[in-house]
């Protein structure tokens, strides 16, 4: 039997242009005389859709794609997921269905029953859980087919009560295929393929295990779908950030052996791709080709300046140097030269008339008053000024800078240097940045070196340096990673052997400035816990914990 | 047997705070010698307590003070929410809990059954849902004690498989008991009551429904908790808005006649109750006093101001007016004579000389190019840096003033007239704000006539009107309407009568601005679909529907 597994890049909403790519994919795997072939979850709509799902007339919507696919089934079994109505009495109006068509015949919908509704996923927000189980006899093979989530109930800590492959497995199938709508995280790849491999050997059963690819907004697919044998041996797996057309001749007699591709748990690398295949696919999916970034020769914007340059090409990101009478002379001219490196056009537009003027228009508002963190904001919100007006002016996309340390802390100004359609590096804590910056420098210096030595500052009053108010972006990372992805109370952490004074004032800084994480830009994500939908604190709120 | 509804106001996250009023509450109850005291859900950790539930150590908080309040029961039945360890080898790792204690002893821990994860709920993503049930025999009743939504799965559509009240009925109880965190919708309070009525119908059952109260950032508790009789009358119905302490003379046999307030499905003077709290509640739960408000001189600035006026005292908000070249002198008077009608200290501040030096800073970036709506951004986020400067200068907060209509077009300024720490009336369409207004004119002009006469304008140039670029409002909120609270794609509401290209075009703007609304800041809610977490759209997407 041969088994194509289609990895695509979907636009959420888009129901025509995904039917047209799935439609041109089945052709593509008729020419081949493939008997089968495997698209991911919901991905007809795109995932993952969010409140579109409420709107009946886009379900209708998709029942017509689900239609128009199902009657392209000639000779060829024809697997993809969308959404479908339940049309139960009782529960939720939707399922997260699998169709499985094959000479324009509905052979079977097969609906989700494990429903993930934590960090980035809300699906029992629109979804009914399945409680019904059948295989299904297609020519010499008895598939059970599931739906992400579904096979991931299989560890120590079940989230659910159910584990579906347990039912399916009184029917003895002889294959098993997940579709699937699997996010990046950089701890994610290894621990995805450990438990699919987990499923393979459990039932002792071959995988075809079929993931998307592509940035939607914040949410990054990477792909990596995968072929297992019934040891557990990745016999093939699909490209990572692209497209994949894979073609699997399948017979069950046949002897296949592990051929999976070396990633680590922690890759740099594979973060740096992921950022790159974010910010093309915001810009492609958004109709935008150029952006524009506030380059002050900080290390954060010449990582942002240096991947958006590789992901959109030099010459369609512009670099504003916005100095003020306390920006340091290498810092304009550090973040010059990285310009010219990029190929990137750029221009300086000093701050200082539209201080000045601000200073002057509120000196009798604050008459008397000392100068305090206000005149720095004022600094940062004028350069937000600039930059949203160039993107008004051109239409560009500003891409915001800020790092997750500075993000978790409020080390940013609201309306400032939090401004931008997209955070890039926004789930990067600073540590983290410098090594993308390494890494990006290996074979030759893109970034200049000075930057990267130079101490962090936001240059915002004389001589100012990061350390005056935080501490070593060493323990600050440290306390933060414990606080936000580890959920660790401060008592936790200061068991750790961190002070506790200084855990104690940095969580108060992470939970005071919620306020300001809430308008913050969408940021690519890339941890299992990045600011944004995947984290929702109280604004309005006491707690010490 | 005597029973008191405690109706409270909690803080979210604050488990000292309101574990504190709670023990409070018990002694009073115990000192008119109560048989039983009620709090509503989650009491001990407010409502809702979102991410906080991830961290362990607040859970374990939490389970803390449930013992606390569990130690002072002597001689009286105490019922409250709280979070609970689930201890399951499977399924999510809390319960939405009840406990019912009664002289140090926990009588029964009640665990929520239907949970809600739609629109502004989200309890899937924390807990496990309840499978087993049972009533509680106490003193000379069998109560059937169940949680906020478990009630209301009673209609012609219902949301989930199961209703509760239908098991617990076979125990034969005598009364029901519901701990709710049912926030406040304008179409909601009229549909609360019809629903609890008709519970007590169906079962034949009198009902004690005890709701909490207050502001927790965007969600708004109204309270109005009930005793309703088996017949479905509402015999005591708390306060609204307010805290409230009810106590009830209940005995099987007695006669309790219909005794409610006559609140209407739409009613302004509940939405304008409901932003006095939600205003109050964020300044109070945050620790801030003063207020400040770009006051244009239009309606939108007007109306929040009076309504912070009243909410917080017309001495604690500050009024800038910014005009600027195009602001006709009306404008600033208008705003003026408004904050002398409120007693509020106002300033004059010309954007002027900053709009100047910016396009003066552009100048050679933007050669030979003509003005658009670059310009006219330019002004908006001049006002918007000088908002900011005071606020940060004073610690006052910013009132963002932007209302429904404008925010669902995005005929507003990201970083300019977006700006704010709260959003008072965004979640009231244009017409729905001159209703308020002539609502809150009824007993004498507190809003100046001119303000409410004159035509919209953003006047960012020349003899600008919103109508230049919008249809009338009456049109616009018809459809918009239509489109976010009734989700309707754009052929049915074409049915209703509208232009095709209108309805066409105004639901692209809806779904083009979602990146700006991403970064609104929180919006008090009265609708039963406001813009913020209740509503969570796709911003890189493409659809038509």
């Amino acid at each position: 039997m041969k088994i194509v597994i289609s990895q695509l890049n979907y636009v959420i909403g888009d129901v025509d242009g995904n039917t047209s790519k799935i439609l041109e994919e089945i052709s593509k795997a008729r020419k081949v005389n493939a008997d089968l072939i495997i698209f991911s979850e919901l991905a007809v709509c795109g995932y993952p859709p969010k409140d579109l799902l409420d709107y009946p007339s886009f379900i209708d919507r998709c029942e017509l794609a689900v239609k128009q696919i199902g009657e392209n089934s000639s000779n060829i079994g024809v697997i993809f997921g969308a959404p479908s109505w339940s049309n139960l009495d009782r529960g939720k109006k939707l399922y997260n269905s699998a169709y499985f068509f094959e000479n324009q015949k509905l052979l079977k919908r097969i609906d989700k029953t494990l429903l993930p509704t934590y960090d980035v996923f809300d699906e029992y927000r629109y979804f009914e859980p399945n409680k019904i189980f059948e295989c299904i006899s297609f020519r010499s093979e008895k598939l059970a087919v599931t739906i992400c989530e579904d096979l991931w109930n299989i560890d120590d800590q079940k989230m659910y009560k159910l584990i579906p492959m347990d039912v399916l497995q009184n029917e003895n199938p002889t294959l098993m295929i997940n579709l699937s709508g699997s996010p990046y995280s950089y701890n994610h790849v290894e621990k995805r393929r450990n438990r699919m491999q987990q499923n393979a050997k459990k039932y002792s059963l071959p995988l075809f295990y079929v993931n998307q690819v592509g940035g939607n907004t914040d949410i990054l697919f990477d792909g990596g779908s995968m072929f297992i044998n019934k040891n557990g041996d990745v016999v093939e797996e699909c490209a990572f950030y692209q497209e994949d057309f894979k073609i699997i001749e399948w017979s069950s007699g046949s002897v296949y052996p592990d051929n999976h591709q070396d990633y680590y748990d922690y890759d740099i690398s594979l973060i740096h791709d992921a950022l790159l295949m974010g910010i093309k696919d915001y810009f492609t999916k958004m109709g935008f080709k150029k952006a524009i970034i506030g380059s002050s020769g900080g290390i954060d914007s010449a990582v942002v300046h240096a991947l958006a340059a590789k992901a959109l090409g030099g010459e369609n990101v512009k670099a504003i140097m916005m100095p003020s009478k306390y920006s340091s002379k290498g810092s304009v001219d550090d973040a010059v030269k990285l310009a010219e490196n990029l190929n990137s056009p750029y221009r300086i537009i000093s701050i200082e008339e539209t201080v000045e003027s601000l200073n002057s228009t509120l000196e009798e508002e604050f008459e008397g008053l000392g100068e305090d963190i206000t005149e720095e904001n004022i600094q940062a919100r004028s350069r937000g000024i600039i930059l949203m007006a160039i993107s008004n002016k051109y239409g560009h996309i500003v891409l915001n800078t800020s790092n997750k340390s500075e993000s978790a802390v409020g080390y940013s100004t609201l309306y400032g240097d939090m401004c931008g359609g997209l955070s890039v590096i926004g789930d990067l804590y600073k540590e983290q940045v410098y090594e993308l910056a390494r890494f990006m420098n290996r074979d030759g210096k893109i970034i200049p070196q000075e930057i990267i030595n130079k101490e962090p500052s936001a240059e915002l009053r004389p001589d100012q340096k990061d350390s005056d108010s935080l501490p070593d972006y060493s323990v600050l990372d440290k306390i933060l990673f414990h606080y936000i992805e580890e959920k660790k109370g401060w008592r936790e952490i200061v068991k750790l052997g961190m002070d506790e004074d200084l855990v104690r004032r940095i969580i108060r800084l992470v939970d005071k400035n919620e306020y300001k994480r809430f308008q913050a830009s969408p940021t690519l994500r890339i941890s299992h816990k990045a600011f944004g939908i995947g984290r929702q604190m109280p604004i309005v709120a006491k707690y010490d914990h």
